[in-house]
């Protein structure tokens, strides 16, 4: 159950409704967001929730009978946008292209990218400074040198970014730098990660577990709400089976059941996903008819000569012929 | 390796090859199909195929390092053709749409979809009269005489039909009264039945195993090729894994990858794959854009009283809407 | 619901059983095996058994909530016992050895090993004369002739034999040549195959599909049982997952959950389940402790020279210690 | 390459040897442990080893052909033995239990379980203090206070401790009261926490991710191995699979592969595996069996009425008879 409170609601309402849940058996959460503040309640009895409506400092009250509560769209039907300043927006019924490197090089790389992005009018790069690797000897990524580098330079051509948080010390230092957070696969259920990500007001994109469910992933989502932060972001990348024709298996039927489930838009990563250069535009193409409000895509001027994910980056011919597509498809989706 | 052999060829020419193929240590098997006549050497060293290429009775030699040779694209560049007869086709660059109910059940009810087909020009209608069912207390389909039934009204409207064989001992009883063969995901490598399958001339559908590789479903076709049927269509039809949000993962990545690997057409099973009838249409589409050669999903007039899968079938006016979209995605897809 | 039918019960009292069921909503199915007589009845209502239990005919009644029926332990508590002929049986709280090559080669080869056997009293040996093979160019075995041979030399032995048949049409002419059928992975839900060994007395050892799941082998079991064949064994040999270290990932847990459903014996397959020869004896000696009623493994003279799945076939002198080890753990499971 | 340096080598000595790596194109990577002093070298050209073995500070070099280096068998041939002080040890060849419940909930529940390990002689008990829930309504742990506790009673009555930490921010306050460190299944690639783990001289368990693979276990202890810390335990605790009648697939084939690929003792946690209390002792003994070199399960006075995790907790009766059989179990293994 989730009851949204009257804006300056005092204390003792709140100490009211709690010992009314309590009365019922269910046990509140006080959840206070950049925007709202609300009291998650949890319990299984069947009440009338009008005898808590009714209440002093209750401005709304909804029953949400799935495991994830703030993030269900059972409870908040209008779709969350993420606005992120100078006219760009990531939202339900648009098309948000977000593309850039695997990871942060340098200058030259950087501006080559922002320059191509530019020309198409693509609004927001991604670029990764802090590599999650499997092996503690491959290249661990630029660190903050190379993310303030970026910033600087995509910030100078009026794009935003967005990039990976892969320790909940770095918070602090990447709050300046970037304008979208990233959580990646591995830090799908680094429920402290997410935690202290709830206590900052710039949007997350959290991406799905490599063997997370959808219902995991919108737990995850619901762990940096409950913490503080509306502004979030899912992302469908693909998930680890036994098929071995292909790095993971793209799973775009989360984006229909995502787009029902929840509130919260979702994009598309089918870089990691198929993770084959050549088979990258037809799963970004699918994407978007399935419904996700955007794509995240791996580009670089070389690609052969990228320090990661080379085998499944676009080089900017490809990237071209890619967003014309994207936008195409993305019409003709509206259209219908 | 592959060789087409001449038209005709004295069986002189053929030991004549098979000898020098044994002396390069590579085992042959000879494939006589409808269409031509072949042998295929199964050999790892290396060999200047020109020594063989110039021997009497080969017209053609290709090499082919993939496990699968006949069904593989290395070999075959030209997309095959599946003619149906009376106009009816199912080809690369072309869009099959092939919907029936899941059980056919009686005249009333083939007769509705049919009429329904046929105001849409769709030509091609799917119906299972052998059903796989995981328990034996299920309904088990209406056996030859609802087969029987099925392609008789069917017929008089001009529509061709597919229905699933499930055992070797039933083809002759249905070769008169199906156009397509369909060989379901639990029967994917059920090699007996597939060998069987390549002594006639009529079209399978091979179903990919519910964990089935890639690399499996071709193979699964090579036996049927090998065993002299070149009239395949793949179908991807969703893959088992972990997650339960929905019945299986309709896996589109391997649409892109069959298309590359393979000459044979492939078609996509929205209605198993997501398994719920509001997500079948997203999905459909999405395969589309991604580039199947058709989709084949359920439709039932009344799909809450279907004897089988209702909850994956759409309504009349649900498929006509998806025919409608289905087109037009295909039509965008042409165009880009 | 499961009724068990007095011996000789007249058709009308079944007539009149079946009624009442109907009247019940029950659908009753009629199930003649070479032990007995039953009807299982389906449905969902809640009724009160000893309505039924009272009517002539009727032996015995039990409701039996579990999606497979005849099969289950909570109707029938005393383990089933595959009674093999001389002394020889499968049965829970027993140790079965099987042992022997994939594939059956030729005079020789069988003899070495049913000596091998025999030395070490082990008296069932596995042998394959028909292989399912993933590729139509790989050996497929050597047939009828192969079997015969192989059954002629362990008869004279006094060791019984499991073979797979891959097709109902080869059922009659391995009749005589097999004391156990077996059901490969590949056609575990082969539905039609499961249901043509319902119409012999001979057992049929049905092995797991490779992504099926435990229920699945239970209802693959309850389709033979109910076409009439009650000598039913249970085999885990390794599920398809994302990990690439082994062949399969044997899935021992299978074992004390398949005991605690069905009445019917387990064995385990390490060879195929972990696939990699050294890593074979743990995990046979750990499917032993976990409570398996016997293993079935593969053994070869060479196995670097077997015609097929040498990596994963133990020698004599590794078959030979793994032979006394599993004695010693048995002994101890039986004496805990 | 993995070359051991001498003790208390100058650094003049380091730089010669990383110039000679870098010439042969190894990039090289300096660990320093509690224990030694590594150079790891990681490159792909052939070398002959001699020519950087003759070095001035080298004590020591091999090859190791694994992506993973330090946690190898392949260069580290006797195995690590984890001491923890007063006589408790674990190490290849041993036995150690450990036992305890799934969430620290008071002192009566603490006191009760180490009276009862004691009673059996059990040294080391488990207990978590922060609990990674998917939920963030779900009870989160009883946090450092509960931690202390639960170590001041155990080391009273002479008991070490393991607990999981959850975020790196944690360590320091964690260390005085844990005897091992555990990271969870979530973490398993949590590299900044790993990272951090690394610079501690208290050894740290590893839980295999849920769709882990070996390989990425080993890597993951490879990265507290770099960062500075040999004291490392590999634990495996179910995969996530298709397969729903078990909450895990505990993967036993884990076990022989991993004490062949690394000097790193190896834990099964049948509790989390397999998920259901009546099945955790045949998978715990077969899990010694395979060669485990302990388990680590859950007890509770009363699993019925525990915080979290009850269906899979033994009670103090089931625990005492696993211990008393798991002994048993060992004592066959190291008779064999």
């Amino acid at each position: 159950m989730i009851i949204t409170l009257e804006h300056g609601v005092p204390q003792q309402d709140i100490d009211k409704i709690v010992s009314v849940l309590q009365k019922y058996s269910y046990a509140p959460t006080e959840v206070k967001t950049q925007q709202s503040h609300y009291l998650v309640g949890i319990g299984t009895d069947e009440i009338d929730i009008r005898s808590i409506g009714h209440l002093s400092g209750v401005k709304d009250i909804h029953r949400v009978s799935d495991p994830y509560k703030l993030v269900s769209r059972k409870w908040k039907v209008t779709p969350t946008v993420i606005d992120l300043g100078d006219g760009v927006a990531i939202e339900e019924g648009g098309l948000s292209l977000i593309a850039g490197p695997c990871s942060i090089e340098n200058e030259e790389q950087v501006e080559a990218i922002v320059e191509h992005l530019n020309h198409h009018n693509v609004k927001i790069m991604r670029g990764g400074a802090f590599k999650p690797r499997t092996s503690p000897y491959s290249f661990q990524g630029s660190g903050f040198n190379g993310l303030k580098m970026f910033y600087q330079i995509a910030k100078s051509h009026g794009i935003k970014i967005i990039s990976e948080v892969v320790a909940a010390s770095q918070i602090e230092g990447m709050y300046d730098y970037v304008d979208i957070f990233q959580v990646g696969t591995r830090n799908s259920q680094n429920f402290d990660l997410l935690h202290q990500l709830g206590s900052i007001d710039k949007p997350v994109l959290i991406k799905r577990g490599m063997s997370g469910t959808i219902e995991e992933l919108l737990q995850s989502a619901e762990y940096v709400f409950a913490s503080g932060n509306e502004k979030l972001i899912l992302c469908e990348r693909g998930i680890r089976t036994f098929e071995k024709a292909y790095r993971n298996v793209l799973d775009l039927n989360a984006v229909p059941v995502l787009k029902e489930k929840s509130h919260l838009p979702i994009i598309v990563d089918p870089s990691h996903g198929i993770g084959v250069r050549r088979w990258v535009e037809p799963m970004a193409l699918a994407a978007i008819v399935a419904g996700a409000d955007g794509i995240i895509y791996e580009v670089h001027k070389n690609p052969e000569s990228a320090y990661s994910d080379g085998q499944q980056t676009l080089n900017f011919e490809e990237s071209s012929r890619l967003i014309e597509k994207a936008r195409a498809v993305f019409e003709l989706r509206r259209s219908l």
